[in-house]
Order: structure tokens, then sequence, then C-alpha cells
């Protein structure tokens, strides 16, 4: 079962090449290497042994399909993931290109090397390496790897619908969330929902100065400030009308978790958040909002005595159940414009408009989850833990609805491997460790 | 007196050679525009009629310096002006690229064609006139043009403190500020003073992902919207501890100005401000604070589910009399200190530090304010007001401080030229009527 040393370095380098595609989906100057993404995975399936490798079209980019039914009498895996991977910006804070990977101290440092390349890639050797042992494979296997996840998977939901017979199976696996920590493996039973705006804020017909003009004109800054100050109070509790009407009670699985060591682990000072949870609460089972982006004015070097005219912020909530995407995206829009002020114009734009993201829950009786604590178990020596996960898999929700299909979110990665922000990481132990996971999880079905 | 076409199309034509050169002295990617400016004006100054002109090298940018001191009887006027410009950002408000001038509607538009290269052109021309037409000039004149002013002029105290043999002069001339309105000529006897910061927020060591630490990790962009939405009340006012100490009454003349004209003119729905105090005393003579800035997070195309560790904002105050800069400066410094979370590292930086600019008076019975009346009522054929200003000229504290002159205030273009926002103008008609002035103003010494 071992990976011998030569196989590994032939697996890193394939992984690397993958990893030198910016496909980055919500850039559309990175479209063509979103489709060059697309291409390379149906490749590297077509390598792994799959006879039927197929390149999809979506309404947006598209999605790489293949399978092996071989085995009528054995049950039927939809494997999912995504090639497309998250913007590397702020660039400057990157120690190497994020688009040319490195190892650093045991880890491969490039973007999407965790989030999720690195971990389906994982499933495609698995099933390479099974193929290559007894020419065939333990289960049916069906594999679905799309290039918009990182964007709310907006084209998902209408091929899903289009296409499920090609796409019905037995169980759902995914590989896109992390461990519970280091050495300690787990499943996650429960994910967040995402719902995701732009609030642009215009208050004059141009840029004004500072000096003669201030004092009496309005000032975009202020007003967005102003707006975004008001969406919290000070005990961390979301002031949005009705926000937490829907929101259930999860009760917490008791875990170890160190709240002081995942703070200086991030290099924070001090944890924020609604008061009367712990930091594992907060994070998996209670609703948020945050600010992700502001822009507005002179932000170049040195000083600049301007009153900009123009301002916007980018924000978002992550949801828990049963809280209504749709239903709080409305009770977000509703309260950000009530708090303008007459003499500014604000608009709202709800960024997921149509693929706004629902919570995700699994029972963890599942036979898929059960499969999954056994191969986790039989790699790592460990027991694994049942968890949360506070991020968002959007079109979780439509293979539920669709295909009636919950996940077993089988996590390879580590918490700590920055997905989403710069120097974003992989660990090598993880990476081949999750090649002999998803091979033995396959054969545990 | 009149200037005739062919003249004015040549003196347009000059003037656009001046504008094309992009001589942003806050910018360092343009150093070598800002000394081909300086040169530039070198050779208008010698095309003129002065046979001493100089290039005077400074701790920064040069000065470029020129005199014509004949009549040992007649008194020697200074006059001040800069060729550097404001950057051009945000470059897609503008509707033709800002250093490349042209007219329309009247107008020449260009950066810096009001401030302050037009204006000063104005000067040049006028003077060069004056030596046409009779080989000399009616009244001594020194004139020191500088290339830092829109960064607050940090070398030229330093070289006034030197040159003060060579700047002595009975009387200082600016015009560097607008008239009250179209057809409404002024001399202004204010000026409001200016400190200007940059907050920086840091709270983690990268950027993190929102699903995954969303509800427990401080956000940058919250730390920063919390404290600047706590520098005013909900009437405008101030909320820095001590700020407004030391402001004096000014006292309003009595001017025609329409508020709902000034909104309208702006685009703006409304106007805002200190309770209790007009448009035009909150812009000139009540002190502010203004975000010129702000930028965190994702502020790219689409979405970044990503909590910042850094985001920062550029603030700035305008000052009255008897506001002190530094004493003003510390209070804003200790206030926004005083705001940081304990989750959270702030860093507050003046960025005039060292060239802070108090507010400015002068006089009204000054014998320059005098003869600028005169020559703008001859010219205009309107009776001039007095008037104040709220923008800032930092180094006329130092004239006074160094050289006892306080300045005359002669401004040339109007109130809604745009300096230092997109599409900055100066009317044609103001220009050709600007010479005039001038001309008439030194033969009215």
């Amino acid at each position: 079962m071992a990976i011998s040393d030569a196989d590994f370095s032939v697996y890193l380098e394939e992984l690397c090449e993958f990893l030198r595609i910016p496909s980055v989906s919500t850039d559309p100057k990175c479209a063509s290497s979103v489709r060059e993404a697309a291409e390379w995975v149906k490749s590297a399936l077509k390598r792994a042994g799959f006879s039927r490798v197929e390149r999809l079209e979506t309404d947006g980019f598209p999605v790489v399909y293949a399978e092996w039914l071989e085995k009528p009498d054995r049950p039927t895996v939809l494997f999912y993931g995504h090639y497309d991977v998250q913007p590397p910006e702020p660039l400057h804070l990157w120690q190497s290109p994020a688009f040319e990977p490195v190892v650093r101290d045991g880890q491969l440092v490039a973007r999407g090397v965790s989030d999720d390349k690195g971990q389906i890639f994982c499933h495609f050797k698995a099933l390479e390496r099974l193929f290559r042992k007894t020419g065939e494979l333990p289960v049916n296997i069906k594999i679905l790897i799309e290039g918009e996840e990182e964007i709310g998977s907006p084209s998902l939901a209408k091929f899903i619908e289009s296409h499920r017979e090609l796409l019905s199976a037995d169980l759902l696996v995914v590989s896109d969330t992390p461990m519970f920590a280091r050495n300690q493996p787990s499943v996650c039973t429960s994910l967040r929902g995402l719902v995701y705006f732009q609030i642009d804020v215009r208050t004059a017909n141009s840029d004004l100065h500072s000096g003669q003009h201030g004092g009496a004109v309005p000032n975009a800054i202020q007003v967005l400030v102003e707006i975004l100050s008001q969406l919290k109070d000070e005990k961390g509790r979301i002031l949005i009308p009705g926000f937490y009407d829907d929101v259930i009670d999860y009760g917490l699985d008791q875990l170890n978790f160190d709240e002081a060591a995942y703070q200086d682990a991030l290099g924070c000072t001090g944890l924020v958040g609604e008061e009367g949870y712990t930091a594992l609460e907060r994070r998996w089972y209670r609703p948020t909002l945050d600010i992700n982006g502001i822009q507005g004015g002179y932000t170049g070097e040195g000083a600049k005595t301007v009153i900009t005219c123009e301002a916007f912020a980018k924000l978002s909530c992550r949801l828990v159940a049963n809280q209504d995407p749709l239903k709080v995206a409305k009770q977000v829009e509703a309260y950000l414009n009530s708090l303008a002020p007459a003499y500014a114009s604000v608009t709202v734009q709800n960024l997921t408009a149509g693929h706004e993201a629902g919570a995700v829950r699994v029972d963890s009786d599942d036979v898929g989850v059960q499969a999954a604590l056994k191969a986790l178990e039989s790699v790592w020596g460990v027991k694994p833990v049942l968890q949360g996960e506070g991020g968002s898999i959007p079109v979780l929700t439509t293979f539920q609805k669709l295909l009636g299909l919950s996940p077993v979110l089988m996590g390879l990665n580590l918490p700590e491997d920055k997905i989403h922000a710069p120097n974003e990481q992989f660990s090598l132990v993880n990476f081949k460790k999750g090649i002999l996971v998803a091979e033995t999880f396959y054969q545990a079905i």
C-alpha cells in the first residue's frame, strides 16, 4: 500500500504542472487558463485509466466528467471537486509567486494546492493506483470536476439538472475541507452557506478638493464607513433585522481545541465574535457577516487631498441551518439600503444572485461517512473525529436537491493551509497520506 | 491692453506644452517629469525676458528663480507658484487623458491647468507683455516657482531660510486660489491649514478564509471601519478631544452664495457638515476632518471570500486660526490610537510631519490686496469681493515667519474647475483675463 519515493516524486511533479495553470475563475483575464486547467484534468483522468473522459460544456466554464461502471452489483460513487482557484491577491504577501509551486519546509506552496487541486489529485492518483494494481476499480466511479466553485458554481445547478441520469449515484464524495488538525483526521458533517454582496456609494458627480469643499460636501468613504459600522453590535451580534430568526442550535461535539494556540498560529493578538459561544461554535455553527474588501479615494503613495465621490465594499454572510439564503439576502439588502443617508446614492448588489448557498448537514450514520472514518483511521493510525466546517461548497445543496445525495466530506489537508490567502500550502505528508486514504476509502465502500 | 487672437493661440499652445509634462510630485515614477517641468519653467521665464533665471537645488525637487531688479526706488514683488501637480487618479473618470490637454466647451482640460500651471503662466505672459511693450517692468520682480507644493513643500522652508536675502521683498503675490464665482472676481484673505495622516490596521499574519475562520478572527477592515466611524458625531462635529480648543470666530462677509446651486453643480443630493454654520463658513472658517482614501481586502472583480489582515485609510484635517497644526496632529494621533482594540495593531503616521501647515489670514488693508482689487475691477468691470478659501498653501506660513510677508491671494480660476479631481479645467475666458489682471496688477503696485 505504501507509495515509493520514485512514484511520489512523479506525483509531485504532475501536481506542480496542474498548479502552474492560473485558473482563477473570478478573473476574466484568466479565462483561457481556466479552460487549460479543464484540459489538464481531462488528460490526468485518461492517464489514470479512465476510458470514458469528457469535457462537457456548461453556460460558464466546462466540467470534466469521467466514469468507470464495470461492476453493476457494486455501489456507484460520484466524486466531485473543482479545478478553479481563488485569486492570488494580495500578490506582495506571497513569499514566492502564487503560480510557481515550490516545496518549502515540507509544504508544497501554490495557489489552489489545498483548495482544491491537491485534494482532487489525491483521488486521481488513488484511482490510478487501483487501476494499475488490478486492472479495475473496487466500486463504480463517476467523476465530476467543475471550474466555477470559487465563484459559487453559477452554471453547475443547470448542468446537474440536465444531466441527472449521467450523474446518478449511491454516494457523493468530496475532498474540499480540512482535517480537524495535524495528525487528527476527521469527517465533516456540516458546512455553512454563503451570500455575497457589493455595496456602492456615490455622493457627487466627481471627486472634489478637500480644501475647497471640505466641510460642506458628502464624502463617499464617510458614508460607507458609517453604514458598515452599523452591521454588528459591540457583542459581535449581527444587527440585520430577522437575521437569526431561523438559526437552529447544532450542539457541539466534545473536541479538544486550544483557542490560544489557534490565535497564536494565525498571528492574532485576540479572537473576536459573538459573545457566549466558543471559537469552534462561532466558526462552524453560527452565522457571520464579514467585510471582504473596501476601496475608495486615493490609495497610492503619499498624500492626496481629495473627497471622493465613490466608494465600495464587498461583504458576505456565512449561513447555518436553517437559514434560507434568499431570505437572508433580502434582509441584508433591505438593511443596507435603510442605512443610506438622503445625500448619498447607495446600491447593493447580490453577487451570489441565483446561486446563493444554504448550509449543509450530514448524518454521521451514513454509509459513506462510516467508510471514510475507517479509511482515515487505517492510514493515520488515529481515530478520526466528526467535525463541522465554516466554509461553503455552494453546489452541495444542488446535489442534495436534484440527485438526493448528501456528501461524504473527507478532508485531506490541514486548517493552517492558508486557503484563499497568500502562501496557500499542502503538507507533503498529507499529500501522500491523502492518496492512501482515498485508495483505502474506495476499497472500504 | 487687449490680447490679439494670434497672440492668444500662441499662449494656449505654450501652456499645453507645459501641461503635457506629468509633474506629479507625490509619485516617485514621475520624478524625471517633475524635473522636466522645472526646466520648462526656466525656459519660459527666459523667453519672457528675464536675464537672470536659475534652477536652484533643494533637498527635493528644484525651485526655479528669476529676478529683474532695475528700479531701486520701486517696491519688489515676490511672485510664488508651483509647477508640480496632483496625481491624476482615478484615471477612468477622465473624459480625455489627464496629460493630453484639450479645449472642450470653452475650457482647457488637463491635470494642473488651474492648479497651478495655468495661473503661474498668466503671470509669465503678463510680465513678457510688459517687457515687450516697454523693455522694462513697472516694479522689481522676483519669481520663485517650486515643485513640491502638492506634497506640502517639504524642502522649501529650508530653502527659504538659506536664501532669505535672495528672496527678500516688499510684497508676496500668489495666484493659486479661485475667484469667488464666474464673473465675480475676489481677493482671498484666509486659507486653511493642513495635517494629513495614514492609519494602518493589522490583525493577523496573513489573510484568512472567511468560511474557515469567519466568526472567530478579527477583520482589519472591520476594525478600521469602527475606528473611522467614531471621528464625527451625528451633528458633523469632530470628536477628537481638544480639536476645537483654539478655533477663533472669523465672522463672515455678506456674500451672495446659493447653496442649492452649489449642491446641484457638484451633483450632490445634499450638503453635510457641522450644524449651525452656512456652507461657506464650513468651507472657509471651520476646521474639517475627511477620510481621503481607504483600502483593504479584495477589491477586484467578482467575489473573494477573504478576511483580510491589513487595511489602511488616509485622512486629513483642514485647520483654521488659531489651531496649531503640531498640536492638532498629536491630538489626532492620540485619539486614533485610543480607539484601537486590543486585538489589532494600529499605526498612525503623520504624512505632513515636519511640514504641517497652519491657517493663513491676511489684512484687507494691505497695499498688495488693494492693488489686486483695483486690477481685478479694471479687467472684469465688476467690483471684487473679499473671500476666504478652504484649501491650504502650506508654505505661506513659512513666508510669513521667515520673510515677514503675508500673501496677496489673487485667484484667477473658478471654483468649479475641479482641481485635484478628474477633468480639471481652466476657462479660456479666465485664462485670457488672468493675463490682463496680472499685467494691470504689476502696473498698479
